[in-house]
């Protein structure tokens, strides 16, 4: 039996708006989702793709009386939004946003919200390569891993229904501390993403030819290259300094892969490849929901 | 109206030699598919899993009267394989290898087979993280490239025959010169293949709890580094020089972004970013098959 929510408002009718608002009202999760978008024409073709069920003219109105507001705007609109809706608020609001770096959103958003109403981050690990509502499917959050940042004065319960509310839609729970978060994404995220950029800007460069020869290999290896560029610099750019340090760490790796190969150290060279196949075996289900494009 | 061979002759019951077969009997490309593996039994296995209409107990057996020779063993076993059932071809038995790197088993294969049948190598772009048999399918090629190596004395009839078979198996067709095939996979299979490797023993090295939280885009950044250690390590060394040079353009490119990033450069890191996108946006759709692990 899922948690139900009176009213389960929705800022910002995107992929993760969309989605959340399709897999909500599929698994009945609230009784109604309010969308609320920049413009409202947004909204109301969210409403019309039974992402939610009405779409506020305002702000405010969207917010008034919900018991969960998700912020799926860009991160950066959302301290500016945050408080332009703060004093509809009530200690019954629970407030959660999906930012994909943690560390200023929630020293921010905390400190607006304090004494006003509770606030936990939420960083659902289902984002895609495609954006927008059209994109928007009530699948993405099956199998995802959806991590919950807490600061220490988050109260056990709203910890209790935010993660049965991710869990309703088809999410996995880890909670952790925001830095921690933000280390963690740069390792399985930040910096993948720019590797898959590299690698296919390198190939541009140097041997575009080669594109004409590419197996599924190269094509999943680069998919998340297909990403926003605005979205995808701005969240770099809110985990620089873990992403440098991350990115140093790989290249030292592809320094000892290179000197294995210089010298046409077979055991090394073997034993290296080895090591990372036992370790990509032991997460390769992890994942379930399977995009391909 | 596929090629019609009378009999197709695969030497290596594996992954590739196995979905040859398949896809072989499923199209009706040949009369007869013959299998030659190493133990007799797991030829035997191919025929009962109908990969093949008759499992030869010798290497002579299975090669005379074939009209389509395909080598599908390891690399590393082929000039041997090739020296000894050599005697066995007529001037009318088409050879062909899989091999992932051209340079060195085409000058081999070639001067072998030289005035004893025509030989022309192929490296079907359709390999997969799972290795053998029990993974080998009929769908394997629908889409891939086939790149095809000719040397400069190859017949077009001979060409042509072997780009119709290839091409009735699912494969588009490339033709080029061994050399340019191995500095083309260095950069969208050999390096690739590196680069995941390189990231999960980064991540497992310096932040294994990561791994816990990963979603798709890792997953399937690193579904390649599934692969056979044995396998990668040897073709990985029979393209050194290639690779070695391409991995030291990789990384030029990630301390082009780690520059971008401590310098938060965001203009010059999107500008980045999008053109990775307006090129991977043109070669998504160039892969059919889909895999996923």
């Amino acid at each position: 039996m899922p948690t139900r929510f009176r009213q389960l408002t929705l800022l910002g009718p995107g992929l993760l708006g969309g989605s959340i608002g399709l897999a909500a009202r599929k698994r009945k999760i609230a009784k109604k989702v309010v969308m609320w978008g920049r413009r409202l024409e947004s909204a109301e073709v969210a409403v019309r793709q039974g992402a939610a069920d009405w779409a506020a003219p305002t702000l405010g109105e969207a917010v008034r009386g919900a018991d969960l507001v998700v912020l799926c705007t860009p991160v950066g609109s959302m301290v500016k939004l945050t408080r332009e809706f703060r004093s509809e608020l009530t200690p019954k609001t629970l407030v959660t946003d999906v930012a994909s770096t943690k560390n200023n959103i929630v020293k921010q958003l905390s400190k607006i919200l304090m004494c006003k109403a509770p606030y936990i981050g939420s960083h659902p690990m289902a984002g895609a390569e495609r954006e927008g509502l059209q994109s928007a499917r009530s699948t993405l959050f099956e199998g995802a891993v959806c991590i919950l940042t807490p600061q220490s004065r988050v109260h056990k319960m709203e910890m209790k229904r935010l993660a049965d509310f991710w869990r309703a839609l088809g999410c996995r729970i880890r909670v952790m501390t925001p830095a921690e978060h933000d280390k963690r994404v740069a390792y399985i995220s930040h910096v993948p993403h720019l590797v898959a950029a590299a690698m296919v800007n390198g190939v541009s460069r140097r041997k575009a030819s080669a594109f004409d020869c590419i197996g599924n290999g190269f094509r999943d290896m680069t998919r998340i290259a297909s990403g926003s560029a605005e979205m995808w610099s701005e969240i770099v750019l809110s985990n620089r300094k873990e992403i440098q340090q991350c990115v140093g760490y790989l290249m030292e790796e592809l320094e000892i892969v290179r000197r294995y190969i210089t010298h046409a150290s077979e055991p090394e060279l073997r034993a290296y490849l080895r090591r990372a196949r036992r370790w990509r075996e032991k997460f390769r289900h992890c994942v379930q929901d399977a995009t391909q494009t």
